[in-house]
């Protein structure tokens, strides 16, 4: 018997709305909130003679804490999963704070202008002081630890698939395969075939900048940084096969090197089509990809919001993207004296997400892991007072429920290792 | 003593304006007309303390006959030398004719929107009678003969460098090297380098057209019609080097065919890069190429309209284009019974252009030929009531005159050949 409030209504969202609807003992009550109420109420339509979970739907301004606030003291939830911008989860932890609320996220805080001179200062500050170009990093909420264990909350951050269910792999690998885990290698193959030349799956600048940041590793202590791209490999993926992946940073690298103990490399790879990195490449080098406005016609134009509404609405992507998505974590380390290396991952198909809940793999791997984080922390399974990542909690409940929700995983013993 | 003048004060415009006033012997006055009078006036400004040449300047709609007439009538100049859009021949002719004044472009008529319906039918049926993909061709004009015969009145249509200089190279050749000339291949090479990783040197609209329409050549009295870039070939070229070029319908062709008198293929080559092509296809995978308007922000824009605004203004790439042209014609015929091939091109120097008038090669070999051009309508030289094409005239003066006005010609007796 609880009641859930989720704040977004994009892609993410209806997937985790969907997957709510699966679980009603543990969502009896779900409220739907975003700036735009009508998108909330047709998912609403969709789903309600289907479930026993009653739904009701809100206007909300993430932006607002006031608003925010209002809502919680109406709606009454035991938590809040926010859906919503990177750019509003400290505005929203703000909020569950005020109300004393359980808090739930999946990707972590970032500046929304890093332009503006004051926070660019902030910002290479913080980089300089992480030691690497931090993009993002959860230092941000990691702040807020004291406050919420002050307030008696529990804020779960960062739980969808990566980072999320990778985490959760690692937290299961330590607990059942080893004493010591030496050596992590986060892989993200996307499979996936659109038919497109080129079309981005989420934000073409959060796409962008995935490939125009430097990467970053984390190894005996400390970051090393790479050029953007620099370090490319080929791995042959279950269920997909073989294809080209590059390091990048990835926010879990930065908690999993704080949680783990004695983890002396962690590294994440992702993998880009040579097309893909190409049309990046092109369309960089003429300034579409440029956040900045030019004038045209009088008016300012943001080149990359422009080129967005050119490219395909990812939604579309959905009823057209054939093959599978394979995410995981290569495990090097020592159980009873012995090294060993084991893989666990998780192959998704494309089309069997959009049959079953109307998205792509890419939206259903981290709808389906935010579900499966707020129904932990409104069972009290992972809940205590303070800021958490999803490593800091028991994985197994976790790992049965991805088995039970559509994420099925497996371990492979013997796997092929990344140079 | 004549009096020319001069529609279009853009880049080919600048450099034909810097050439009239190296010529005053022949145009002793010239008055520059264009939509925006103060860009006339700029290069009157320039120049008119360097040259005996009598300087003025007008506006004029050059899509409006009532202005363009009511301009010709005012100042009374003995021909119009066209550098405005290749949209506005038709009517720039027209007032021509309704003024009795000769007639000279560069760039043959095309319709300005082709993708109205209306345009479009007529547009179709001209392709299909014409049996290739006639993206520019010269039966609108050439429509003109018997009014400018009636007229008394000379048009002489496409003096810039291909059209204009490689159809005088082949009547020079046919005039002076062959008894009937078969093969001709006309090869445009641009070595510049403008150390930008993309821009366009006009339009892109036109730049597109080139690599996306598809190709041409003629052979036995037929068209033969290729996909886009389909043909490919490697050319090492004099002040070059070795560089990719392709087979691209080209206008001058049209007019050879029905000109040189038992000419078995005429064909052209343009070179491009790889880099510049990769561009261009993958700006055109994502839409940007597009001259369909999309509705962004509650207003139209087109999308290759807003690249052209994001790319480097083409007057820019003067004082950063280093390199040189290779423009010419491989010519293979009978000479007294005997095979024979020889090879006539200009080779011109991208920042030697730009120290001389302000532009770079590719307006400067535009420019120059124009200027020749007119100046032997006005000195009487190439006189003759009708609608004419370079070839039909004695090349010899116009061959002189290349070499005094800066674009000095080869001839190699013994070339490689393309295959």
């Amino acid at each position: 018997m609880s009641r859930l409030l989720i704040i977004g209504c994009g892609g993410v969202a209806g997937v985790a709305i969907h997957k709510c609807c699966q679980n009603s003992d543990v969502f009896t009550e779900i409220c739907i909130a975003s700036r735009t109420k009508s998108k909330c109420d047709a998912i609403k339509a969709k789903l309600e003679n289907t479930t026993k979970t009653v739904i009701t739907t809100a206007q909300v301004n993430a932006d607002s804490k006031d608003e925010l606030v209002a809502l919680i003291n109406s709606y009454k939830p035991d938590a809040v999963l926010n859906l919503a911008l990177p750019y509003q989860d400290l505005t929203i932890m703000d909020a569950c704070l005020e109300t004393k609320t359980d808090y739930i996220d999946t990707a972590n805080y970032e500046p929304e202008d890093t332009t503006d001179p004051e926070w660019k200062a902030v910002y290479e500050k913080r980089c300089k002081d992480l030691g690497f170009t931090a993009y993002f990093d959860y230092s941000w909420q990691w702040a807020y630890k004291e406050k919420f264990e002050k307030a008696g909350i529990t804020a779960l951050l960062g739980t969808g698939f990566d980072p999320g269910v990778t985490s959760v792999f690692t937290a299961y690998a330590l607990k059942h395969y080893f004493d010591e885990i030496h050596y992590i290698d986060i892989l993200d193959c996307n499979g996936g075939d659109h038919g497109y030349p080129f079309a981005t799956n989420f934000n073409p600048e959060i796409n962008l900048r995935e490939v125009s940041a430097n990467g970053s590793y984390w190894e005996d202590g400390k970051w090393i940084e790479t050029k953007p791209m620099e370090i490319k490999r080929v791995y042959n993926f279950d269920g997909v096969g073989e294809k080209d992946m590059y390091l990048l940073h990835h926010e879990e690298i930065e908690s999993l090197a704080k949680n783990i103990p004695n983890v002396k490399r962690i590294r994440f790879f992702m993998t880009f089509g040579q097309s893909y990195l190409t049309h990046m490449q092109c369309l960089e080098n003429v300034g579409m990809l440029s956040t900045e406005p030019v004038m045209y016609e009088g008016r300012e134009i943001v080149p990359i919001q422009f080129l967005k509404a050119l490219l395909p609405d990812p939604a579309s992507l959905g009823p057209r993207t054939k093959g599978k998505t394979n995410i995981g974590c290569i495990f090097t380390g020592v159980k009873d004296g012995k090294e060993k290396t084991i893989y666990i991952y998780n192959m998704c198909d494309h089309q069997e997400c959009y049959k079953e809940v109307g998205s792509q793999a890419v939206s259903y791997t981290t709808g389906v892991p935010a579900m499966i984080g707020a129904s932990l922390v409104l069972s009290g399974q992972w809940k205590k007072p303070g800021v958490y990542n999803v490593e800091e909690f028991d994985p197994d409940p976790y790992m049965e429920a991805l088995n039970k929700f559509g994420l099925p995983w497996v371990v492979d013993e013997n796997p092929v290792t990344v140079e």
